[in-house]
């Protein structure tokens, strides 16, 4: 059994690439997150679906934008 | 009577199916779960209904995106 | 009075339908709940509105996204 | 002052008109809710608007799919 | 500074005019309310922006439904 | 730092602008507030956008509807 | 490890740019904010994708209304 947030916790200083309620995608390096999910993502990368990506630096994600997290 | 967070126990390490509430399907093994219904799935394909599947390996998600959990 | 939790108790074992936010009907047997209307239904059909069904077996249900349950 | 939840108290066994959030609504007698505003309605009838009335029978509605209740 | 609960306090048995999410506007009389904005309105009249009024009588009203409430 | 709520303390009895969920735009006095955001603005004029503003007079906005609020 | 809410401490005073649930974008100095991520923001300037900015001067912004926070 692997809780949600202990993932995260493994997870950290690695490439994710996060889902959001909108469609866009975001990749970059996970630094940070609390129990709400909201996120720190290092160099990030924004594209939607697979076209040509925007740099958007160090954000901070809300929680409860995101769907889903894979670990990349 | 079978709780609903007491059948995600017994699903462990079983396939299962979520379908999302904009419409995509993941399938996967369930390694994880909290009790926000957030989960873990491993080995995880990604559908639109009944299209070809894209691979995503392990992914976190959030359980206010989950509209129900097939035991499959 | 008949609280709305103490009728799905009632309702344990029973053939119930489930209409969903996305405009789904799910029926099947209730075999658990909780105290957020989570719910554990067995032998599962999908339909759209009075579309032919799809069968999904076992199904975690998460409560936030029913809007009715008919006990049938 | 009269407090709303003490108004469907009063409102118990008595018809009453619920709007849904979705367009619908449903008719039919109150015999129970919670704080939630959750509620038990028998002898439901569905309608879109004016239209002709489906019968649900008894049926637990969730509470955050209500907009409005008509004591009728 | 007026709290706005406290407005509501003072706007007891006076005419408001509600503005729904959904867009539909609700006036009637002020008879009761609580913490989270559910309020019980008397002689309630539904209209859609500027059309013609249809007659609800006592409608209790949830209060996430509700964008503003003016005092008229 | 000024904390959010702490620049609503600050802006009572100036002018505000509110920007809506729906798109509308709420012009008038702030006179109170309370920790969810919820409002009392007076003299409430309403637009879409540029258009020709209609007055709405003392009005109580409920917090989770306002997505920013500009101190004018 | 970075918690989201200690970047948002490290770039009080620092420019910031929001990504808003409904598209807009708003670009300004990050004054304040709380734990529910209501943020304040001075010099703002608000602008659809690319567009022409508007610029709106010091904006509470609600926390629930925002998906990220690009640290620019």
């Amino acid at each position: 059994m692997v809780m949600p947030l202990a993932l995260l916790e493994k997870s950290l200083d690695k490439k994710v690439s996060l889902l959001l309620k909108d469609g866009r995608v975001l990749e970059g390096k996970l630094t940070g997150y609390d129990e709400f999910m909201n996120m720190v993502i290092d160099d990030t990368v924004e594209s939607f679906q697979e076209g040509e990506g925007r740099r958007l630096g160090v954000v901070v994600l809300r929680g409860n934008n995101v769907v889903s997290i894979s670990i990349v």
